[in-house]
């Protein structure tokens, strides 16, 4: 589906026949969809999920598995940290912000823990163990992760602890979530139709949304929901219409996403009022390694450091790409990045290498001093442990000497490593806006109103999030408000 | 008129009587609705203007009177430079961006001399003189003044020529701009109603406007529109909802405007289904006096440059308040201070002075260093006429040396000069988003069509604004697609 317009309706009047019908429709089967199709399933409603893929997971599977969890999981309590409702409520709501929705990020820390059990309850597990630096993702089986909770200056505004969840995995753990998530929807006794696209909202004359029309291989389908559609359709990075109008900092940049998030969802609700918010806000990833960056500094292109270097590292690629001339560096010297190994590095290599500042800011085409300045200053206050402009924590302060590397924060990942997920560019991103919705998804139109007979959770809504973000935040988000989507389209 | 939601419109069907009605009515009379109202009189429509203050002008009137004109003025001409549509066309996408309207654009570009000389037939006058210094608004009567071009990179991007067109003044000129619209619309025949707050827009059967609901003075009128409403209703800095649903970044501080800016335009419109475009698009300024920063430099709160400081003040603005860590400063030294007259400083003064850099750092609580690097690494460059940081322009380089001073860029105009535009927070902003129109002022639904019967021009529509803006384009383009939507409603 291309365009950024509205999808309009199709009547209820000129539908003669209905192909199939069920209590609740959900349409998309990422993990927002798996988590709605769950609970009006085991809610006692007949839940049908329209699919378009040839099989369910969607952009979710594709994911690296982070869940943001907290307030004192059992994960948490095991590797020895505290937590409540109101910190990890403090940190989001910094975060997240400015403007995260404050009464949707209130319910998501309040029922973090029950939200936790339940992933339990669909059979994942969790080791009982801490990543304590700076990464993307893990190399390792642990359960628990910090994403930035312990860089300043959230450590003035809440008591750190780490939230990032992991069920066990060495690797992308997107999949085995959804593997779990499936299973469990459709035990619970939802239905599954795939390579089935939905194309149009069908809405009765009391302006209840009333089923779908879809196109399987071709031919054309209508579905009828009895109680409630829910869409689960993904956000609109894959389309470039809709990036070019609310978006545009995007384009021309690597998406994040299976391929198919192309706004449908929003856009058919567009048609019958539904309001969106937030439809400028993403999320932007840089392939810089966060291990090296620590180590060393992450630079403009006229050499100057502009974050602190241990925040959550989708923070300092957003602070790059959105506030910084490029290009970008990272420097690190010979001991740093001797001290990551090789698995950590995710096939990322220095573009540069020299034997002093003077040589690597030439080969960079830095005016002359520029890095030396920077190190200068930096590795003066090092020496003393301290981090005056940016606060970087103390175990990794260290003078930094020659010979240095230079590393492009943009280059690609190595292809065997998940490098499809980013374009090839080394800048990717996703976006955080759709439709507004309630705490129990129902969609609402401009004035206000809930559209009867629709939900949404997901992407395809506006979540937790104001203009910030954090791993875990999605597929974190998408199944908790996916979960109440599903018993309140239930009820219908 | 407050809240972010849609004003429903009022079915014509239940409109029992008329209190008046005209071929055109024009909501709004600033700089748009003078346009739109002198163009549709001229072309012999029956013209009512109507304005909820007590007397025309708007925020136009409070304006500066920058407009934004070239590609061969006489004033231009006489000045010694030659001008081009194709040079204006390529700085102002490039200043305006990224995704300037390019259409809209084009059409303003190409018909600028054309818009110069409708307000020299207006009654304006343009002394043929340059002000060549970085400034807000040149203390001078001076006609022409640069707003960017000159200054890197746009030098690279079109052939510089000065095009910000001043009307002889000495203060700010846009209650003199205003002066002469006002008459003019009301000379060919436009009648203003003032005091008269349009309330909602009257809709028929089939969808088209059809006149507006209104208060005046506690009660309640009607006015049928033969053929077109014309909405010049102004931006939305001042309604604090919509501003925290589509520009928050503007939250908290000063606004450029009449205090009327409430969105009320979009809001009517939004009801009929009409589409916005670029709602969280905003131009900031801060009080920096420019002629000051130019001498010197502006940093940032840890001490780093981060921007060449001859571009147009608002693009620096920008760049502080979106992308810098805060407090901001304008540095100079006695040499650069003394050399700006009083007049051009605008009631500013210093906050903190001292002779030596350690100590200015020390005062300003940056870390030590902090600027004795930045100024060290600026004045060795600035001593052989380089600034290859950020490409400032030769005639500002000088190394500094002490005393120095630091000046808070935030800090609010001296009351007696205009302060109150500014709230006193010295960051200050307005809304550049609004209605999707055409060219023509048509103002466009969600699915591309026109509403029929309705128009919009000014800061109630998105005009030719990306992401940038630059002084001249707001009274440039108001009047210039104001104008064309005058003639296209008398058109009906």
């Amino acid at each position: 589906m291309t365009g950024s317009r509205p999808v309009p309706p199709v009547r209820a009047a000129s539908v003669t026949r209905y192909d199939a019908e069920a209590d609740v429709l959900v349409v998309g089967f990422g993990c927002a969809g798996a988590a709605a199709a769950f609970e009006a399933a085991s809610a006692g409603a007949d839940v049908l999920v329209l699919e378009r893929a040839a099989g369910p997971g969607g952009s979710s599977a594709l994911s690296g598995g982070e869940l943001y969890l907290g307030g004192g999981t059992p994960v948490q309590t095991a590797c020895g940290f505290e937590d409540t409702p109101d910190d990890m409520f403090a940190y989001l709501k910094a975060a997240l912000g400015p403007h995260a929705d404050e009464e949707k990020l209130r319910a998501y820390c309040e029922e973090s823990t029950e939200h936790f059990q339940w992933f339990v309850d669909r059979g994942l597990t969790f080791e009982p163990s801490l990543w304590d630096a700076p990464t993307w993702m893990p190399p390792s089986r642990d359960g628990l992760m910090w994403l930035g909770e312990n860089a300043w200056p959230y450590t003035t505004l809440a008591r750190p602890a780490p939230r990032g969840h992991r069920c066990a995995t060495e690797s992308f753990g997107g999949w085995k979530i959804m593997e779990k998530l499936i299973e469990a929807a459709q035990e619970a006794g939802a239905v599954t139709h795939t390579d089935t696209l939905v194309t149009a909202l069908i809405v009765d004359n009391d302006g209840r949304v009333a089923g779908v029309t879809a196109r399987k291989y071709g031919e054309e389908l209508t579905y009828r929901a009895r109680k409630a559609v829910v869409l689960t359709t993904g956000g609109f990075v894959d389309n470039e219409e809709m990036l070019a109008d609310h978006a545009p900092h995007l384009l021309g940049h690597g998406r994040i996403s299976d391929g198919l998030d192309d706004g449908s969802g929003i856009r058919m609700a567009a048609a019958l009022g539904a309001a969106t918010r937030r439809m400028s806000v993403t999320q932007i990833a840089l392939t810089a390694v966060p291990a090296l960056a620590v180590r060393g500094m992450l630079v403009n292109g006229h050499g100057q450091r502009f974050v602190n270097e241990d925040v959550y590292p989708g923070l300092f690629s957003v602070a790059a790409v959105r506030t910084q001339p490029g290009p970008y560096w990272v420097i690190v010297d010979e001991e740093g990045y001797e001290a990551v190994p090789e698995a950590e590095r995710w096939g990322v290599f220095p573009r540069f290498a020299a034997e002093t500042l003077a040589e690597l800011e030439a080969e960079l085409g830095m005016p002359a001093g520029a890095l030396e300045s920077t190190v200068g200053t930096y590795n003066a206050y090092a020496e003393k442990g301290e981090d005056p402009y940016f606060r970087k924590d103390a175990r990794w302060l260290r003078p930094l000497k020659g010979p240095f590397a230079a590393i492009d924060p943009r280059q690609g990942f190595d292809p065997g490593e998940g490098g499809s997920a980013n374009g090839g560019t080394g800048i990717a991103g996703f976006t955080l806006g759709g439709l507004h919705t309630t705490v129990d998804g129902a969609v609402l139109d401009l004035s206000g109103r809930p559209v009867p007979g629709l939900f949404a959770a997901g992407r395809a809504s506006s979540g937790i999030h104001g203009e910030g973000y954090i791993s875990g935040t999605s597929l974190g988000d998408g199944t908790f408000f996916g979960r109440r989507a599903g018993k309140a389209a239930a009820r219908g």
